[in-house]
């Protein structure tokens, strides 16, 4: 029984990313360089309003030039278009956001097969996805990327380690899968997904060194579905009563578990945290300031 | 101990998914479309010139008008970039391939950047791979789809069972294991993906009802890291003293499993077959024959 797990600080160590990449902001702006940032949002979807707030919050308090432009429900397909392709052809936008979910009618995957991949901050397009796929990823991400730098910046070692994942889903589960696969310090993990056809997830879930539950599902990872020792990452983010609640019965879960993010205050600043960081590197990658990988 | 698997014949089975082909492209041709495949071919590599002279002659077999264009070894990537836009904007070609791997020197990822996606018949652009890990796939990977065919096809239920990948290459083991984590009957199953870096890849491996191995590595995976009646489906193609080998042991697993694949005669014919599939369903989508899913 490992009674005191220790906590994956999300709010402490975003802050400690926000700290070095201030100083990289820093750095761009005594060459006359101010990382821009651009979020569309489509319709008045309370919780995407609340993201995008707190992203542009966020990027402001970096020193960031951050923007929303907001379309109506109403906005069609070419408005967005529209948007989108100026954003693609101005050179003093670094990166941008096209906050989903768009509305219902809207041609979602359309949308993001439209966004260049270099601004593509998000890393959601196709584009960078199959980048992704095919082993030389470009942008990657916010939510697997701020997984695993919540794991790596708390000493917890991925190459080699049994990772379950709970959750398949396009935002989180699937590409986290596809990073953990690369190589490096990053990644050379084994993975296995699992979701609503997985049976008994309990004994595949208690397999795993690191668990990560992506499912959207609250309270789904239970006392009993973990190993002795495990790692666990919850990356859910569900609304129950008013509240954010996670994927992870803490209650439970902690008692079994050598380290566990709390939710609020895990995985979430780790996601814009790594959105900052996206900016920041596409701001240097646009004036010449670092080197594509 | 089951004693006497079931072959699972790829030989037999692409006969008949190329019989079906074969009325479809009847159909075709009856309305005037005869479907045409080109294959771009760089440098005299031997191994590519067998892989290429059999995917030529499978697709005349069925009607296909299938041509290879060679260039030297010394083609820069102009070169090849104007055959391949020259393929992209020709509406009479419906499907072509980059035979891989291309000479040293060469950047692939910016080759394949380049195809146009509704062209892709191999699968293996950025483009389709973005399209497939946003569970929205267009033309899928040969080798994987032909691994998921032959499972269906020989009566194997796919969903909800355990699925372990040995090998996280892009040719077969990550496009593998994103498609068997689609939904519907090709898919939703439970999969691990294992590498190099697994640890304790016996027990790994024992926990699969289907185990695939496409690590590269003959010989890999024997009798003894094969769970009791597994399905096990070896994608290798290892050459050893000139003659193609797979990665997995046959002699020590096919008595522990229930069925299995041989090589030759496994895995590779349905990669063949299911190449023909895309290139026919090109011709089908290009003349308005078949619908986008």
């Amino acid at each position: 029984m490992t009674a005191n797990p220790v906590l994956l600080d999300g709010k402490a160590t975003a802050r400690v990313v926000r700290e070095e990449l201030a100083r990289r902001v820093a750095e761009l702006r005594a060459r006359g360089v101010r990382p821009c940032l651009r979020i569309l949002q489509v319709g008045g979807d309370p919780a995407s309003s609340i993201y995008v707030a707190s992203k542009t919050r966020a990027s402001v308090r970096l020193g960031i030039d951050a923007r929303v432009q907001h379309l109506p429900e109403s906005a069609g397909f070419t408005a967005i278009d529209a948007v989108v392709r100026s954003w693609n052809d101005d050179s003093s936008v670094h990166g941008f956001i096209v906050q989903l979910p768009l509305p219902t009618g809207i041609d979602t995957p359309a949308v993001l097969r439209l966004v260049n991949s270099d601004k593509d901050v998000d890393g959601l397009s196709p584009a960078s996805l199959g980048k992704l796929a095919t082993g030389r990823p470009g942008f990657m991400p916010a939510t697997p990327s701020g997984i695993i730098e919540l794991l790596l910046r708390n000493g917890i070692t991925i190459p080699g380690r049994r990772v379950v994942i709970v959750g398949r889903g396009e935002l989180v589960g699937r590409p986290l899968a596809s990073m953990l696969l690369l190589r490096g310090e990053r990644g050379d993990a084994t993975v296995t997904v699992c979701h609503s056809h997985t049976k008994d997830l309990g004994a595949v879930c208690r397999t795993a060194e690191i668990l990560v539950a992506a499912a959207g599902h609250a309270g789904l990872v239970t006392g009993g579905m973990v190993g002795e020792g495990a790692v666990v990452v919850d990356a859910g983010t569900n609304s129950v009563e008013g509240r954010l609640v996670g994927d992870v019965d803490f209650q439970s879960v902690a008692p079994r578990a050598s380290a566990i993010t709390p939710v609020p205050g895990g995985v979430g600043p780790m996601t814009v945290a790594m959105l900052l960081a996206n900016t920041v590197r596409a701001a240097e990658l646009a004036s010449g300031l670092a080197g594509h990988d």
